[in-house]
């Protein structure tokens, strides 16, 4: 990836990304990610670091200007010279044309640009246009060389042309294809769960695992060599053993979307009572497209007057337990099942911090509650971490809090 | 910046960007920035080419599994041992414990990890924990190394620790200090204003100007020499006089901060009534510490019923107008005001997408109301991009108009 904007953190490369989780998806182990800038030295490195490796991708660089390097140093590393590539010449000139047009510029600006921009290392094949500048694809010492425009949009209309290239199809033809499956669970610690796989026997070559704590969930991916599938099946079996309770999800669908299908699967609305976590429940239920057809709404409930006016606490409730308790939780619940005429309502009320600690009750402490129309769930929990991090995690609680519930809800009880 | 996510492309890597911004508002030229994964040889590798920089900073690979090894390779590079640092592991161990109650896990679970993530290359200084990893920095042959946890929250508290060490400010007085300046906008264009900084003369090799898209702002940052004051100053006079307007913020605040030192210091209270965002707005307020103060709660009407009954929006304006209209808008703002007793309220209703468009009503249109004692202002805006664009921009747009009427409203008028 090149681009002074990256490497100075002003923009987030989305290239990077993209290119790798295509990659992995077509059976490559992902050296590393390179971000550098428009210096030819720190460029002209990473090129040859890159060219070490079965593939080696670059994007960004191939444009018009003097600081665009990508071409001119691929073609130094490989030993090539750069030739103008005539019909993409004719093509570029083309589209370079229409754009001095609108800009009412003379085309003569662009001329040198342009033939710039159809030299090509000797022997690459060139991938198309998107923009004005062309993809290329070559193989050298083993290595196939993709370079690639900078602007995603333009990458994404290229990238499929690359992989479909002669040279790209003989070492895909070269690499043996891997397995990989995912366990996804709410609940263990990420080093309980590394001491389960490290007793089961850990890692193997043709085993990798990588255990990973993302939204306040452990993800496990398990990838295992085509002919070798037994060791990553005796991790699967062990974690399965320890932690089959928790265990929710076997793919990536976010837990969100798990908890509509769980709730569209038994025709049931849903609503939001919320104290700390101001919105971020709902936000997250309305993030999934289509959610109108299941959530109906929620109440923001900041203030004691609005927990008691809108969800219809009892004060009694709140001057006895305070709103952050047990008691509060289940009447945000309730309240919001009636308030909002919803089957299944969420709620949460904690001490997000830094402030609002009371004796008794630590920054941190959450109170979370589902209520059904065939009664409630609640769990209590204190959470570490800074405000942002209890929010989040109290969100991730709600979450799966109804997904439990659902998922345990029977259409009969209902 | 390590971690088998972040290289197989799974996730984006936000640390290495804020890093490079960090680094480079210091007054650091950046390198590159490089993503491996948790194969021990490619974060060999790329440890050992940082330590050839001034500084090398490291993140993620800090947690208690087998698989996150920074330390481990940190410390060989630089040709260390790794010590428990007794301190650390009570601390450690006192956040552990506080996880497995909350988990109902035991203690012995995580007693390994603990050990593990206390355990510091010898002469390395502690930076503190955020959650159960600490930061570490340390000094080796004319490079800082510094270690900082994945998780970017974490990242992000450690990191003014980090460059307040002895190491790190010993590298900074080698570094000519540089003049930084921060103007924020809310409504030009990107391209709007590079064109007007190129016209203005554009960067030069002693005022560097970057602009950059963040949070649906542009954020532009002028570094100057401290001899050469003028150039910098003559960009920012261009930008003053183009976009005066629309120039919000001279500093980092978040917009919501913002709103809040408003809103306080007129004693007026906060509420909303959101549609589309679903509570991203009431997420992004509740984000600021001591929020209940001043903002009460906020109802998400993401039903019809919900617009009537809870926010009294009339069912005449609902099936005349639409659920997204001005008249509903304003409505459901008047709607908050009453049902949540606030001073002020902000109401946002749109089609996010991808479905729900109508003949005359695209996706991404968006109508956003504020209401005060003094009356409403509102706008309508199409805006484009995905469901998550249009809402992270709905909700911009919801924070920026409270901004903009209680930046103009007297306490006389209200």
């Amino acid at each position: 990836m090149t681009g002074s904007e990256l490497v100075r953190g002003e923009r987030n490369d989305a290239n990077g990304p993209f290119l790798a989780a295509e990659l992995v998806r077509l059976g490559f182990d992902i050296g590393r990610i390179v971000i550098v800038g428009d210096r030819p030295d720190e460029l002209r490195g990473a090129i040859a670091e890159a060219l070490s490796a079965d593939v080696c991708v670059l994007s960004g660089g191939l444009g018009p200007t003097h600081d665009d390097r990508t071409l001119e140093l691929l073609a130094a590393a490989t030993g090539r010279r750069l030739r103008v590539d005539p019909h993409l010449e004719v093509e570029i000139g083309r589209v370079s044309r229409t754009i001095a047009e609108g800009l009412g510029r003379p085309y003569a600006d662009f001329e040198g640009g342009v033939v710039k921009q159809a030299s090509l290392p000797e022997g690459a094949t060139s991938l198309g246009l998107a923009g004005t500048a062309p993809g290329v694809v070559f193989e050298s010492g083993g290595t196939v060389a993709i370079a690639l425009p900078g602007p995603p949009a333009e990458l994404r209309r290229l990238w499929p042309h690359a992989i479909e290239s002669d040279s790209f199809r003989d070492v895909l033809a070269r690499i043996l294809p891997r397995n990989h499956r995912v366990l996804r669970f709410f609940g263990p610690s990420e080093s309980a769960v590394a001491r389960v796989l490290e007793e089961a026997g850990g890692e193997a070559q043709e085993a990798e695992v990588t255990v990973c704590a993302r939204d306040f969930e452990i993800h496990v991916d398990l990838y295992s060599d085509d002919g070798a599938p037994k060791r990553a099946a005796a991790l699967e079996q062990a974690l399965r053993e320890e932690f089959g309770a928790q265990l929710f999800a076997e793919d990536e669908r976010p837990i969100e979307e798990i908890v509509f299908t769980l709730a569209r699967a038994r025709g049931l609305t849903l609503a939001t009572a919320e104290s700390c976590t101001g919105g971020m429940v709902g936000a997250r239920l309305t993030a999934v497209p289509g959610a109108s057809d299941t959530f109906l709404g929620g109440i923001v409930a900041y203030s004691n007057p609005v927990k008691s006016g809108l969800l219809g606490v009892p004060t009694a409730v709140l001057d006895r337990f305070g709103a952050v308790s047990a008691e509060t939780a289940k009447a945000m619940a309730e309240g919001a099942r009636t308030a909002l005429g919803a089957d299944v309502a969420a709620s949460v009320t904690g001490i997000a911090g830094p402030g609002g600690a009371t004796p008794g009750k630590p920054v941190g402490l959450v109170f979370v509650h589902v209520e059904t129309p065939a009664g409630g769930e609640q769990l209590r929990t204190e959470l570490p971490g800074d405000r942002e991090r209890i929010r989040g995690r109290a969100t991730a609680f709600v979450l799966h809090l109804l997904r439990r519930v659902l998922t345990h809800t029977g259409d009969h009880s209902v």
